[in-house]
């Protein structure tokens, strides 16, 4: 099927299964911890960013019977080890995946006005790191023809009214993050950190928002991931291999 | 000495005793938390812009012997309790207050170059809340000349490169504060949750950052205010009690 190596990885205690690169970008909990945060009485229409090999938006289809999810890709390798994967996970018509540049989205996607929006967007901005020799890892984690305002504002216009936004970035993007959101006018905004131990600094943040609504900010507990011996956390765990939601979100 | 009735209390276990009108705005931990979050190291003259009675400055004059502190107030009286303050605090001429509003400094601020900066701008945005009956509360909680933004853009100006500001806030602010910083080009932006309790969102956040210095933002695990029982947690009182600093500064 593929010209380069790929593993198989279990996600959600192995409900839902993702072939991926071996080298280059790889999904790891991120992407379950972004579907963690979409409200689970979400239905409709949901859209994943950037979606790369497909584990937000299976994990996604997996926690929420009501939706389906189209993904947005720019490697046709990615594109097509999604569409992949949501046939190995059975989630037949209920994921689709559309290969394109969120700087220009397919017209299939414009103006449909998507009841949700997950995206992890690229991590570094352009020039602030050395560029990954893996060509996937370059491309996903580097800002290019789009910034992170840009890209959010790209995602705020595919939004339906009072729809829900949420992101998973590196928390030391939390500023342009926060930017960002407040130059599109969201609300309702909730910062969830990923602590990676109990007493030291977020490692990623999740943020959720949604469109017209100004319901105002909150900072909340976020979950700590790791026990000091390494392992993960009880609440860790709930999100990662049970299902659980990451936080109470105050809409749901 | 004052027309209308005031109180007298202890800050830092004591070290610091403040006497402030009984009715309207009144320091509590808030400025206590903020003189927590300047870094030990800091030398020279360092501004508190809106410093009311004086409590964030005095606290800090008791923790850093290498520092004067001029205190910005816009209400006459409560300039005039800070004066009184530093006097009964025994801090002589380390201690000085200007009376004049931040949207056109008195001359005598221009162009310093302060070493540090801390404040508490106004909790709300006007018009998103009912305005406090009591003029000293109505004036220190609701922004008026300067919206968040402006009050720090003011700040910066007085700020010397490589200088550090410490600001206190409703933590739902917290938007508005990182895009903010983000405009005014600060960095080595440090984000510090005061938590009421274990597993609650935040109810104010402490945020440092310096000027012309581009270090990465952190978000840090911050301080959790009381237990269960409502007392104040052994970390709260540390800070609020002996003085302890709020949060390991990267740049201390």
């Amino acid at each position: 099927m593929t010209d380069f190596a790929t593993t198989e990885d279990h996600l959600l205690g192995g409900r839902v299964v993702i072939r991926q690169p071996s080298q280059g970008y790889r999904a790891g909990s991120d992407p379950v911890f972004l579907a963690a945060a979409v409200p689970l009485r979400t239905e409709g229409r949901v859209l994943d960013l950037g979606c790369g090999v497909g584990a937000a938006g299976l994990c996604l289809l997996s926690r929420l019977p009501g939706i389906t999810v189209t993904g947005l890709e720019l490697q046709p390798e990615l594109a097509g080890l999604a569409r992949a994967n949501g046939e190995a996970n059975g989630f037949g018509t209920r994921f689709q995946v559309v290969e394109g540049c969120l700087a220009k989205p397919p017209a299939l996607l414009k103006g449909q006005g998507f009841d949700a929006i997950i995206t992890n967007p690229p991590w570094y901005e352009a020039g602030t790191v050395s560029e990954p020799s893996v060509a996937s890892k370059r491309i996903g984690h580097v800002e290019r023809a789009l910034d992170l305002e840009s890209w959010l504002r790209a995602a705020v216009k595919m939004l339906r009214p009072r729809g829900h936004l949420a992101l998973v970035h590196r928390a030391d993007r939390l500023g342009d993050i926060m930017a960002a959101v407040k130059v599109l006018k969201l609300g309702e905004i909730q910062v969830i950190p990923l602590w990676p131990r109990e007493g030291r600094p977020a490692i990623r943040v999740v943020v959720t928002a949604r469109k017209d609504v100004k319901t105002p900010l909150e900072l909340t507990p976020g979950l700590v991931l790791h026990t000091a011996d390494g392992a993960y956390t009880a609440e860790a765990e709930a999100v990662l291999r049970h299902g659980a939601a990451l936080a109470i979100a105050r809409s749901a």
